[in-house]
């Protein structure tokens, strides 16, 4: 398993990673895949003591990374960061077309990203960049399209700087065979508690998890 | 103008109906398009003094409908009635595929229909009958399709029973040639400020609605 | 219609305008006329891409309008304005009578306008002032004697800068043939639903708004 | 002063009389003129011991006040009782035109009035009965003009039934000469405090309190 | 009547004063003796435009006067102004006998009532000071006795300065004799309805208020 | 020490007794005298097994008493009984003397608490009967002598029925050489800590409580 | 895997079991091992159509699952149970020692245990028993120990009744020879995330759940 | 007794000495041990007039005590200092073990206490120094030999700086031959009522309180 004995893992993203870490106590963790993630490796490697963190943030573009990653990142000194950003980049085109403001395109995210991930690389052990997704099965759907593209921007940035590559989108497509959306994400974007292990298992698979692994 | 003088305009079917009707105080027509019609109704016919009524149940489906008819239409004993539902019918199937108790399938649903609008035909001036709705552009997308049955169920029962039918699919699909479903309405169901003057159009225009009326 | 492609549109003006924008959440408009006119807008020229912003706040007086001018109308860019102020201006002379440091009288009210107007003219394409109103059909109410001296000055300040006259009092005048003060709003100030249908109208009209546009 | 030592006076009313007693604790005679009569009383006969009772309800027509009479009027045993009902009764006929169930006319007014007291009468040392009122100033206002003849009714029923016939209406007439009704009533229906303060010193003048009593 | 044509009326003290005059909205001045007085004197002075202000804050000693005077009645520039301070100067030494920093002794209480009403005399029409007062009928009660130090202060003060004084605890002491303290206030101190009258009359007998002017 | 192996001791009253144990969860005993009571006996008699039991409710009466006699005594049978009650019977009669049927006058408190007690008496172990009592160290006050009048009805029942008596009142007292009485309860009759405290040491001192006992 | 194809699988019993279902909407499953095991069937084995269905109740002993059996369990007819039962019938004879009317003891538990599983053993595929457990690494703690014969009797009921049995406590033994108690459960009951994944793998382990099957 | 006549007792520490102090108003000693002192010293000693204050703030260790010394402790200037301080340094190393940022190791908390103790001895009269505890009887319990240690810093500082020593851990340990540490404790450091008591006690017996004091 790549995540050594006492190493940091910092998660980082939007409301999907957030999950509601923010209300409530005792709750640092949020309820989603982070969650998920902490729970397996604590207990099936429980003599590694790894320390898991979440700093996604509700709403957040690649645009918030960047204002947020000096203190959110750099400051905590993670060995491992995951990244999962860029549905809100996309989905603000389409559900507020006319707010322009608030959305981030192609080019900004590509070059954003890039430099984000190039300036931590060296700091730790190791990045994972994950895929926004869209749970929508229609490939032709706009949204889709768009969202496709900005995930083969992540593939890119994966492969230039040596970081793992988490392809959430297709974890997605290999569920939307037997389900419909609507049951995965109310929403098309905010998965269910099957929707968060998916991703879950998908990084966990990754970073080479054992799932057998005996005590 | 079909509605006559002094005339009850009931309005029945789910939460696009009810539009938060039961929240808050001095709000019996809610939010929604029941809401949008009134205001045009008073303001372009202020002689005509109709009463609207709206009588929409978050979550229901036919089968609830059913339940409270004789309460809740019967006995207001309106002139004109007008009825939306089916969306929960085709819904429930595809967000909750495994609580089968909550599916409401086709037969089912053209029978209690076929036979709520019959039994009440003869009481009331008239009856509109609108479509069931998925702000969904994509046709073959597998819930659209179901949808889409229910409203030609809908649309038979108009013609058999001399009804007015309002198609708000087809509404909404010549929108959709502009915008993208997120746009119209979050979750492709519930439909934004739009998304009900949407309807509230159709439904005016489908009772000859003069829109250039002057006082 | 004269507001053109891509444009942004901005309405400034009091808790008329406001209509419980700053409550709730994804409600940037308000539940009034500005939600109105944007519903129609986007329904039936939705090939337009218009955005329109609501920057109404309860209680202003003309006096608000000038503080927060720069923050929140030059600082927008807008390509169209729409003013609707003075209500409060006026109904505070009559309210709380003894706490005249909250009244604006009509000399101030006036000059600021006109300034507002002025400055701003050249930087947009075009401006309407509506009228401030009263839902009082007695026309020698002291209230409404004073309320129509404010709309005069409004409509003589639209004249000398070229901007587009709305006349709300005139337009709830026509309807107080039929309906009782009451029955539009409880206080005789804040419309009802159809009250604020009342007023998209008659800004629509002004605009030239095509009613039964096809798509 | 016509109450006698020990004896019990109870009104009964609407949402004038009423005035938030239901709400927060140790608060059984609400907050106006209710409130304002027992502590004058108190304040200036304290030997007296006159114990006050508020049964005012929110909303209430005549026609409630039939359905609770035998319960909160009967029941209860006052010595005297003073009648302050109407204004609703009126009212729903102007601001909700369309919802007719809710009118309460003249001569069901009358009717039911009329028998409230008469069969009361002989129970009770005595009845005082309130007049009806509409803070506006313009007689020929329609709301206006019905008001007064509600309160025509209240005074006729007075002097058949030997009842005090205390005239709010007048009272507050006397006041809009000197303020605009919306510094008296944000709504013309419910009071400010010193509108309270007018109906405590109409009720308390006509039996024929002692301002300036010494103890 | 000794307050003047358009004067502004400013009462500051403590809890007694302000009365939840800071909780709920349209709620200025509060609940208690300041409501009572203004309502007295518009519905018998209406012609008199006065302007009553309360600034009253629970729990102060004339220590937190001195704090915020500059701010509080200065800046207002008022034309008569009413003071009720004490009581918490003298309740806490009672209450909390061991919490001696928030005790405020006779000496400390004489000297800055005094430069308080010294260094505004010549500012203001009249000062009006009420003497502080505890509901207690036993005058060789231990807080009683301070209090009525505390208020021979005051009447000390009001001579040499050639202000009103009234004696609320002369007023109170006259009710005692017919009702038991627990009647009048619940804790000996906030009083009910009928004891925030008997303050309003003894400070309107104070001013030559006509209890039976016609209007 | 009385209370023997395993015993169940039963606490009834009002809301001295009660003291918040409905509010808030896991709080059966409430934050009063009963807590104190419960936590000595358990810290210095761990051995014994002793379980206490509140049944105190706030503004009760020896009527309310009655009223829930077999459900909260009889029904629990516990094998001592601790009665406190007579406050509220004396209290209403002062602070709202005009509610006469709140008031619950010496002969039906005497004869309603006589009934309790002898029926009760062999049923159980033992009774204790604490004296109802006022903070009020001025024994002339009319509320404190008629306080006193229903203390010495407890002591007479009490030795009639064999029960202990506790002399609350007298514990008091004591207290009342050194302090003022708002220092002990605000409104001299709810405790303050200390004061709940007085009535536990009251209490075990009656049932031979060894304060000093090693375990 | 034993679950088929399509069945419905109902887990009943306590808080852990419960884990706030009943709190939020849309949270049937709650956020405990009961969504997780869902997650992770619905993940691996899109294909099976598994409806779970989650009985927890919190507080329950078996005493309270028998009262609700024939509703919450045969009602339901579902095609296999899971019973996790037993902490709370332990936890009261130790948390609350005195109020014994609370405990249920071992000869009650095995008792109801036994007559529930095999009242139902035929109407279902298959029983899966879980082992009641307590966080506890001191096997000589006293409510380890009798925690530990509870555990007993559940297996010697699966053994007898041909169900399966989990052994929790043991997989929390497994677990605590790594973390202090604490941190797997604030009070050593509640697990954290981490302690409901370790029952959620033991459940799954138990019916055959391949961790790695492809899809 | 060692404190003396109007002196100014202190207690700082973590959530038991807090005990929910800072909610609710009129509750500055919180609802725990500190409490019970105030009210057994003000009960026994009401000659005295001793003033206690509480420090306590939940969630503190000793590092947070050093920040807020000087405010909270210097100046105050108290005659007497309690502390009771260390639970938090030790439980977070247990049930937070990889947030290691919170812990507070042995070295750190003798070093800090040590300081602080030294440096304030010669302002105050004398310091009474609590033990940490852990209501844990199994000694061999990891978090219970750590919190020993603690302890025995604790004991050793009171004797380099003629402290006064209250071992609360022995005190528990009397009382765990009697109950489990769930009916003392929920999470085994939160104190029920009878904890509470058990901590006054101790810290009473210390400072030679006579339980038998006659007035």
């Amino acid at each position: 398993m790549k995540i050594g004995r006492g190493h940091k893992l910092l998660f980082i993203g939007d409301s999907i990673t957030e999950c509601n870490r923010t209300k409530g106590k005792d709750n640092e963790l949020g309820a989603g895949y982070v969650s998920y993630v902490n729970a397996l490796l604590q207990v099936n490697y429980p003599e590694m003591g790894i320390r898991v963190i979440n700093k996604g943030v509700s709403g957040n573009t690649v645009r918030d990374l960047k204002e947020r990653w000096q203190e959110d990142v750099m400051h905590e000194r993670p060995h491992w960061l995951s990244i999962l950003i860029g549905i809100n980049d996309v989905w603000r085109q389409y559900d507020t077309p006319f707010m322009k403001e608030k959305h981030v395109y192609l080019d900004e995210y590509e070059e954003t990203l890039r430099t984000l991930v190039t300036e931590t690389r060296h700091s730790v052990e190791g990045i994972i960049l994950m895929s926004p997704f869209y749970i929508e099965s229609n490939k032709l759907d706009a949204m889709r399209c768009t969202m496709d593209q900005y995930g083969s921007v992540v593939k890119k940035i994966a492969k230039e700087t040596n970081s793992l590559f988490v392809d959430i989108q297709e974890a997605f497509d290999r569920l939307l065979k037997f389900f419909y959306p609507a049951s995965l994400a109310w929403d098309r974007i905010h998965p269910s508690a099957p929707g968060h292990m998916v991703i879950a298992q998908a990084f966990l698979d990754a970073i080479n998890f054992d799932w057998k692994k005996e005590l």
